[in-house]
């Protein structure tokens, strides 16, 4: 098992379905660990180090779907998750010689306001202000339910995919999937040919625990499909897309530093007096130091078919998991839409909150807290 | 080099472009080989072992790209492909970040019809005959100009299909792209779950030369678009699923077999004194003895947002090489239009045919042979 599994979102404990997994590991031709363990105290998909693949799947409940209705819904949907994660077919799985490649695949749920409000409970998260910069859409934002599936391997994804939805349907409707890639491995850039992710508290930190996790083991999920615009992006200069950043494109180094991790010095002036790093750069308006505030971020890149003269229609779904939406990623997202250099370049074209509820042990189901009578 | 690299579609002539690539490889901070040769006698990307991420791209050629035109158009691109392939950003690159991780990126051209027509030149491929089974939209059939992207890694693909767009806008527009995948490593299976590839000829072997590769070093591609209609496949226990195929499930062996590559015995009958393997399975109904009629298969799945409702959009990029589609595809084709129990299962909804021109050696470019005055 490679190191970057270890550091699966907090949840540890082998459980009974890990071995079991293990176990039929032995006895058929195709099952191919590392997997991330379902059971624990905080859902996994967060702290767990991003795989190449993601589908983030929103679904809307039904009229008729109340608290009792959901909670039969959400025990279905954890029973397929917990067993799918661990290569283990679900008992209505129509191809159940797929479940045995988990390649590290995660199942994060995530409950929108729409999902408090059918249960009849005060929802913790409240849908974002609006931007001056979003150009919102319908068809990508908002859902009830999140189901964010990450892992490897893209038929894994597909095929946990199909299970949720197909167990989902008497429940729920399907509002948007958005799917994204990373780099599989080595350093991450984005569609706009930046490192990417270098500012992150780094999982498996107390930095990152402060700013993650609430203490019941949940926490809230801001996503955002925020379309870049190559077009114009390219027809800037290397020196003209590194002022945006406040950051190097060959190595992702603040433009005051030598090396990616050096710290951004927002102080250093250049022979003309004039700042190095703009105050009007994306990483110094995003820039954060009280840990509690930070936010963590797990983006994936898109990249739809372009159009038939061909505009690309690619950009990033920006996901954040943070303690509190109002409290870190709003002041974030507003000092952004106030003044950013990078706003020139992207637009954010869909969004969608969600608390993320801690994770469940063994025999129990994801929202158990929220919805158990 | 992994060991299945080498088996790189023939172009075994490491070349400047590799040369350089290894190079600056010491130099920036990301690039990772390992890379398949682009300069040689046949295309890569065919006899390549095929990485997870595709991205088939067809373009149409504007009115007024006329034979000079498509020279252009073809060097440029060619230009293109030969960088991107071996981890260099072209000149335009607007990212050439993006370039350094090939990931086995290839890079696979092939001309339908209408290139021919726009060139003035007699045609080596017409369309296909129709088929009963056919469901074809145009939104997923004909093009004049074809792209095959795979690579280990879908940013990588992402980069390179967003240069050869933008590189062909002056000559073509987008007429359709289709993204699949498959598994990164391991067995392959298809959307369907089953073992996919098992009676292939092998890459490397005389008999795969014999099935693929004309004297020049060109060949054809057949690309289908084929919907699995899972639903109702899901609805069929292990015993009809195996018997519409004549192979298990499990582990791809044949029903009259032990073991996955062990030949189908097409008279072995059971206690009933009935065929094991039915006459109108789809592995007998597609089977060919004749190395030279054979057909190699490179397919992809496909996997698009589900319906609001969770119906799935799901199903196959059949990709089959063959010297000559008339002598080789077509017979299999028509066999299985007129009987395959799979039919039940599976719905062809796009069709393209095209010639795949040979290699080229460096400083040439594809389709020269074709083109040049
Ligand atoms: C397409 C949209 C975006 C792109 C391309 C982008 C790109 C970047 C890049 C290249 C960096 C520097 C490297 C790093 O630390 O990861 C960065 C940093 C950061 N970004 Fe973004 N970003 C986008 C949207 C956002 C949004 C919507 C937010 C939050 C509202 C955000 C918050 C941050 C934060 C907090 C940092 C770290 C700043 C620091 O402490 O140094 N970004 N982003
Ligand atoms: C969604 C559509 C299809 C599915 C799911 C499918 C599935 C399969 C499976 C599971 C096998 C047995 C394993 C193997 O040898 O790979 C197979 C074999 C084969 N298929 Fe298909 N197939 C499809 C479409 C086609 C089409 C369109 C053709 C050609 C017109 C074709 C030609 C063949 C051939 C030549 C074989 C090998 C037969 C032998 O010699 O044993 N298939 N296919």
């Amino acid at each position: 098992m490679r190191r970057r599994t270890l550091l699966a979102g907090g949840a540890l404990t082998l459980t009974a379905a890990t071995n079991a997994a293990c176990t039929s590991a032995k006895s058929t031709v195709d099952i191919r660990p590392p997997v991330v363990p379902f059971y624990g105290p905080r859902q996994a998909g967060i702290e767990t180090a991003a795989p190449a693949n993601a589908t983030f799947l929103a679904l809307d409940l039904k009229a008729g779907t109340d608290r009792a209705a959901l909670a039969r819904l959400l025990r279905l949907l954890t029973d397929d998750a917990a067993r799918l994660t661990q290569g283990v077919a679900p008992l209505a799985d129509g191809q159940p010689e797929l479940a045995r490649t988990p390649a590290r695949l995660t199942v994060t749920f995530g409950f929108g306001p729409g999902l408090f409000a059918a249960a009849g409970r005060p929802g913790p998260v409240q849908q974002l202000p609006a931007f001056t910069v979003d150009r919102l859409q319908p068809r990508w934002s908002g859902g009830d339910l999140l189901l964010q599936l990450c892992a490897d391997d893209p038929l894994t994804v597909a095929h946990a995919q199909r299970m949720l939805v197909k167990d989902s349907r008497a429940f729920a409707t399907v509002r948007w999937v958005q799917r994204g890639f990373r780099r599989g491995a080595g350093p991450q850039r984005n569609v706009l040919g930046q490192v990417d992710g270098t500012a992150n508290p780094q999982p498996g930190t107390d930095a990152f625990a402060r700013a993650v996790w609430n203490d019941d083991g949940g926490t809230t999920l801001v996503l955002r499909r925020i379309r870049a615009e190559l077009e114009t992006w390219d027809a800037v200069d290397t020196v003209g897309k590194e002022f945006a950043v406040g950051r190097r494109l060959s190595d992702g180094a603040p433009l005051t530093g030598r090396a990616e991790h050096d710290p951004l010095d927002l102080t250093a002036k250049n022979a003309d007096g004039l700042p190095v790093i703009s105050e009007f750069a994306h990483a110094a308006r995003a820039h954060v130091t009280d840990d509690r505030l930070r936010i963590f971020r797990r983006p994936y890149n898109y990249d739809e078919a372009p159009g038939a003269d061909g505009t690309p229609d690619a950009g990033l779904i920006f996901a954040s998991f943070q303690r509190d939406v109002v409290r870190q990623f709003v002041p974030v997202q507003r000092r952004l839409d106030e003044a950013d250099l990078l706003n020139e370049w992207i637009t954010p074209i869909g969004s969608a909150v969600f608390a993320v509820p801690p994770g469940c042990g063994e025999g129990g189901w994801v929202g158990e807290g929220l919805l158990a009578a």
